[in-house]
């Protein structure tokens, strides 16, 4: 594609983990880079002011939900999404098919893209039936599901009216290029932890036909990345890496569960960028390779350090919500405490600090613990936006200090501060 | 007061009006003013940049609910208010006797400050027994009453867990004491439009004693205004107004139930501000005037006119909140629509033009209607900033087009243009 290319920087010598930059029409993304997630046009409690305070390259929109709300012809209409919201910077769209999973076993069976079901266990290293034991999960968590998945597309209930709206390859390109994003993505049907290797083999054969019918309807203006499925399956990741490696796509995302717990998740990349390299290798071509919906702090370092440049999620908007705010290893951030100063609680209510006494953001510069947890229990609405602030703040000066660190070959180094402490 | 003056730039030659400066010990407030509300230490949705972009001069916060959330004794800990929300301009604060109404007879009432039983009549030109018939509210809309007032205080009941909380002059001078407020109010029972004129006589009797409290107990170092009560009951308001004029408060507020529709309003106006005028004339002292929680654009330029310097009154934000944007006269507003656009509408879904074309506010710098109208609808946190900066952007801009006509002499003009077109 003319307007868009992935340059490699630097290559970390021991790890997978590289530096480079995404070009694309609206400008450029250094990676590894951590997409903020604006799922209906608006980074939840942010403005456009707060975005380019913050020096967002780049932000994420959800298909679906706009498809829905105001619908993606109005968004046509209005000129696109840059000027819908008014962003300049390079927009992805995800595809739809995370919602498959999302209002389908998501809500049936109340649980993440991670299960978590033995914490401590690798996926892989148990029998098939005894993951699967774990099914009949409580009752109580069981919400209707919203989808209905066959080889043609994906039946999805609207959130926000309940009528039932048909998507499939080709409407997901139509509503993509209605919405004019720069980096979209194929659609696909993204599994649950929860599903069998049988059903997990179907979604991912279904996903490589739609990734063909995607690579056919695809307007060839914005850039277009293939995604991988195949669950915690092994032979499933290896064939669906291969496969999608094989096409003419703009870059790679890995999608679908991804096992039950993190250290599953590692394994499958583990298993899948060593394709993406051999592939890249034979085709002399770098593209970028994204894990969808992914982004604690170690979740990043680990993923980086296994070759992947870019990062989507909601968890750091949303927990700044819920009341949680990171903080940095130098002021008692760690991955037994998720890096996490948890707002509401008793003892800061007389807390002259900020949040994070070695944070740079706006937030931090200016109010005091006590002030946000106050805030933060009387529901104001000021509350959400110094939180989301503070929290993005922190997840993109990391992912410079990620950048930096690789580029001058100290990557493992800034690992084991930030994991290690 | 030391440091605390009033002095009249500009009298109007025709009306009551005046332009002029509040100077305080953090700062000056030119007037006439709007004062923007934060409730518990934060303008609903705003953060202390935005004030800074609107360029406010000043804000009000709410005794009663900081006494219950933080606790003033913990905001006096941590500095005081300016501290606590890091706002360095002069901070209004009430006295905590509005909540003697909003807690007790405005929910069981399910009523404001200004009945509007009969909105076509001034109350003062019917009998009392009929205005009072409709004592007879909905019993749907009545609520527990949050109040028991007596000589000695107010009892009321925390909104926020339940408890009962006593108040009376001197723990009110107290408590704004430890906000560390630069204005504050005397204590005062605010009355209904419904209450009788022997209660509102019993209400207006206790306010005079609290004032006389409220002086013997306020600490010397912030400005203390008193509060003139009488409902829309002429001999009252006079008797009020005479008396409060008489005590050496620094400012004078006027408060309470201002009758059955806006024209009763002005008519108390019309009654108290001579008698102001006459206690400034004898003691050589231009006192700065406070009308308590109004805030219609028309109700500016009416009590403007009436001699009135400020204002404070959750409606612009509460308002923008609740999709009302206000419109210039030049883009369509009027009396009649009350210079409001809403923001909800089916006909806005593909309006690209700003809410306002002629307001220079970020929002309108940057925003169409029909993306805020999607962000409305789908609650996103985003617009409550933007529609709140839109709506105070408006207000003040107004008080400094009132001020700077009052200077050249244009302040009927201008009212004609703006409640007449």
């Amino acid at each position: 594609m003319e307007n868009f290319n992935f340059k490699i920087l630097k290559k970390d010598k021991i790890t997978k983990a590289r530096a480079g930059v995404i070009k694309t029409r609206r400008g450029k993304i250094e990676t590894p880079y951590f997409v903020p997630v604006a799922t209906l046009g608006s980074v939840r409690a942010l403005n456009r002011d707060d975005l380019a305070d913050l020096g967002a390259q780049c932000a994420l929109v959800n298909t679906y939900h706009l498809h829905l709300k105001p619908g993606d012809k109005i968004v046509k209409k209005l000129g696109g999404m840059h000027k819908f919201m008014n962003f300049e910077k390079p927009l992805f769209s995800d595809s739809g098919g995370f919602q498959a999973f999302s209002l389908g076993l998501a809500r049936e069976h109340n649980i993440g893209k991670i299960g978590n079901f033995f914490p401590e266990e690798s996926s892989s290293k148990k029998t098939e039936s005894r993951f699967l034991e774990k099914l009949g999960v409580d009752d109580g968590a069981k919400k209707e599901n919203f989808t209905r998945i066959s080889d043609e597309g994906i039946k999805f209930k609207s959130v926000y009216d309940g009528s039932w709206q048909f998507m499939d390859a080709k409407a997901s390109m139509k509503i993509q290029s209605n919405l004019d994003s720069d980096i979209i993505m194929a659609f696909d049907e993204c599994t649950s932890p929860l599903s069998d290797k049988d059903y997990t083999a179907t979604a991912m054969r279904r996903t490589h036909e739609w990734a063909k019918l995607s690579l056919k309807y695809h307007n060839k203006k914005q850039a277009l990345y293939g995604i991988i499925q195949g669950g915690w399956f092994r032979d499933l990741r290896d064939e669906s890496a291969k496969f999608i490696a094989s096409l003419p796509f703009d870059g790679i995302a890995i999608g679908g569960s991804l096992g039950n717990c993190k250290r599953d998740m590692h394994e499958i990349l583990e298993w899948v960028v060593p394709k993406l390299d051999e592939a890249a290798l034979r085709q002399a071509q770098d593209r970028p390779r994204h894990l969808l919906g992914i982004g604690e702090v170690d979740d990043i370092f680990e993923s980086v350090e296994r070759g992947i440049d870019t990062f989507d999620c909601v968890s750091p908007t949303r927990n700044a919500r819920r009341g949680s705010l990171f903080l940095y290893p130098e002021s008692g951030g760690r991955v037994k405490n998720k890096f996490r100063l948890h707002i509401a609680s008793a003892k800061l209510r007389e807390d002259k600090h900020p949040v994070d006494p070695h944070c740079a953001c706006f937030t931090c510069q200016n109010h005091s613990r006590a002030y946000l947890r106050h805030l933060y229990h009387a529901n104001e609405l000021s509350y959400y936006r110094l939180a989301t602030i503070h929290n993005l703040h922190f997840m993109l000066d990391l992912m410079g200090k990620i950048r930096e660190s690789i580029k001058k070959g100290r990557f493992l180094a800034l690992k084991q501060k930030w994991l290690n402490n």
